[in-house]
């Protein structure tokens, strides 16, 4: 009994609220949440969740937890389902150090954008989405209003016009929260995942595979598809000092300094991600591809991911030299403005939302996509390809290695 | 242009953070969050949704936002989807005044049976869920253990059996935040709506209707079924300061002070609701019910709810005085406790998770429903009857009236 409330024996009354006070959870020098790695705190979730988590749940055609989406039966068919929540202060700052406001329009935007790039990272069709929104009081209407907007505009934007808002719940707190929940039809083919059979496990093992990636234009007007990286490039600008970055841009050689566009691009990488939405489906409809997820904690950390789904241990994964030369060209003045280095930009960025995918060696390459490296046996040294470092984003941890 | 930034026209870098800074919702004088009614904000959402909201996208079998759950089209039928989020600070406590503190247990259940309740409230049968979970990193580990758990005891004692854990998101915040979005099969006879077709609307106006309830026993060993209002009173205890407890108990007559069962009975009802699950099925196959919602912001609110959704202004919700005579009854003795009126939490209680419908006046009851009152034309006195005041939870006002 550990609550500080008095024992019935010595005050008789009120007795009955003491049984629900019985708890073995009181603070103390118990192990807290910060001190464990997250991959270490889903493991214990999924372990208390294990009496509803059982196989027979999971009938073929499904998909369980642990994927970007999971699968679940329904009358007729399957759906997909995936959730993401977005806090001010975590994910987002009301004013950012570099002067800049998070607008409604753009919490709205990211969190309609972030839960679509799950269901396409399973090849599926996002067919409609809920919100959890908790609002503190002084939030001005203008404000929300700009929020459903922002979802409203994403949605036939990014590529999903027949994604529904079905509604949620509004309730208040002392900073925003946006929890977005998203369902969506898998593939007729089945859902894309990150782990595949056991036969083709055997076979990645045996012949090696390439890695391959897409990104849509982070720019509504601008054409060619672009590396990863620049949304963390846009957050290392944002949580800069106004008076700091134009410190640094004065001391710049002309040459190494980023232009208006290259800064609005890395900030509305990061305040409005564009998965690219057709390139899912479309990849699951083609064939070939036999693991997919999104890039949503850098490369490098979700790379080693899906080479540990698809190899057991016994694939690791490289990066292609030649095309991590280009991705960091691109990102090479706004990291300069970042003080960041454009490898770690590019390797350990997340919130791109690209679609990373796992090809069998030599396999033609759906469209949209690129060959960015290789999952290899354990010891083999593929030419012109370096380690792919593991280092990406942790909720409870720092960023990088 | 309402940022505090220096005009790139005075210093030109870096410029290109400027366009994303632009921005009209500065705080200022603009109205905010707390001056609005739930409602009103609610159809300020509505509103800038509205451009994927379009009737187009809920074909016949589906169900909009608005009820308890969304049905949405899925390959090969429907699926009802809800989402719902509690929040320390302002849903629950870590620890109350009462001296009670707030176990993960708690916190699991609750938020699995909420949302529960609102596919049962469908008619539904709950087939998956997802939680997205923001903990403070001080949170302990078994804490977060306890509410995964928490969860996987509920669904099977409230009777959802083949709902499934379907994975989630993790974050870190200021307070534990945890947001249920739960799946559910649909009725295949379809969804139990607040709302029936205009031709049942009309019969109803013509010929008044019964409002049926029902709720589970609060206690699993309970075999009763209990009136609403125990939540509420729950709430109220939780919320008084120990002492005063002690004291307000020491100072009632013997035969007023509540006995610990009562007391226990009250703290569990508001920590661990458990809602009819087998009922709203039961009575989607039985026919007979016209309507059917959840009673989560209390029977006087949404009364008046579902008595606009039946009758466009035309019924008014009357409450059968015998029956909640025996209802406030029930309720004396914790609410001498707690310095509440018996009625006002019988009415305006919430959290209860009991199921109300409308059933055309006469119908024979379905299993586990009585009837407790009346919609009748504006302007009829059924006999025995009280008018149902509009009270009841608003979560940016104040409870009551």
């Amino acid at each position: 009994m550990s609550t500080p409330t008095p024992e019935p024996t010595t005050t008789p009354a009120p007795a009955g609220i003491a049984p629900a006070a019985a708890s073995g959870h009181a603070p103390g020098p118990a192990p807290v949440v910060g001190a464990l790695a997250e991959e270490a705190l889903l493991e214990v979730i999924q372990d208390s969740l294990a009496p509803i988590g059982r196989d027979a749940h999971w009938p073929a055609g499904t998909v369980p937890p642990g994927d970007d989406a999971a699968v679940v039966p329904a009358p007729g068919g399957a759906v997909a389902v995936s959730t993401d929540a977005m806090g001010e202060g975590t994910d987002f700052l009301a004013l950012w150090p570099a002067g800049v406001r998070t607008r409604g329009h753009d919490v709205g935007w990211k969190a309609a954008a972030q839960n679509l790039s799950d269901i396409n990272a399973m090849g599926g069709t996002a067919s409609a989405l809920v919100t959890a929104l908790v609002l503190p009081s002084h939030t001005p209407v203008a404000w929300v209003a700009a929020l459903g907007r922002g979802m409203a505009v994403a949605l036939p934007a990014l590529g999903a016009p027949g994604c529904r808002a079905a509604g949620g719940d509004l309730g208040s707190g002392d900073r925003v929260q946006v929890t977005v929940t998203v369902l969506g039809d898998p593939p007729p083919t089945g859902a894309l995942r990150r782990r595949p059979d056991p036969a083709v496990r055997e076979r990645l093992c045996r012949e090696g595979a390439d890695l391959v990636h897409a990104q849509a234009g982070l720019h509504p007007r601008a054409a060619d598809p672009s590396g990863p990286g620049w949304a963390a490039a846009g957050l290392a600008l944002l949580l800069t000092p106004r008076q700091v970055l134009e410190r640094r841009w004065a001391a710049l050689p002309a040459e190494r300094r980023p232009g208006p566009r290259e800064l609005a691009r890395a900030v509305r990488a990061q305040l409005r991600p564009r998965p690219p939405l057709p390139l899912g489906p479309a990849a699951a409809a083609a064939g070939g591809v036999v693991a997919l997820m999104d890039v949503s904690d850098g490369l490098g950390r979700d790379g080693h991911r899906i080479a540990r789904a698809c190899g057991d241990g016994a694939l690791e994964p490289w990066v292609d030299e030649a095309w991590l030369a280009r991705a960091t060209t691109g990102l090479a003045r706004v990291a300069a403005l970042a003080e960041v280095q454009p490898e770690h930009l590019a390797l350990g960025g997340g919130e791109d939302y690209g679609l990373l995918g796992v090809l069998p060696h030599g396999a033609p390459l759906p469209d949209g996509f690129r060959r960015i490296g290789r999952l290899v046996p354990a010891g083999e040294r593929p030419a012109g390809h370096e380690p792919l470092p593991e280092r990406g984003w942790d909720h409870f941890g720092a960023e990088g290695r």
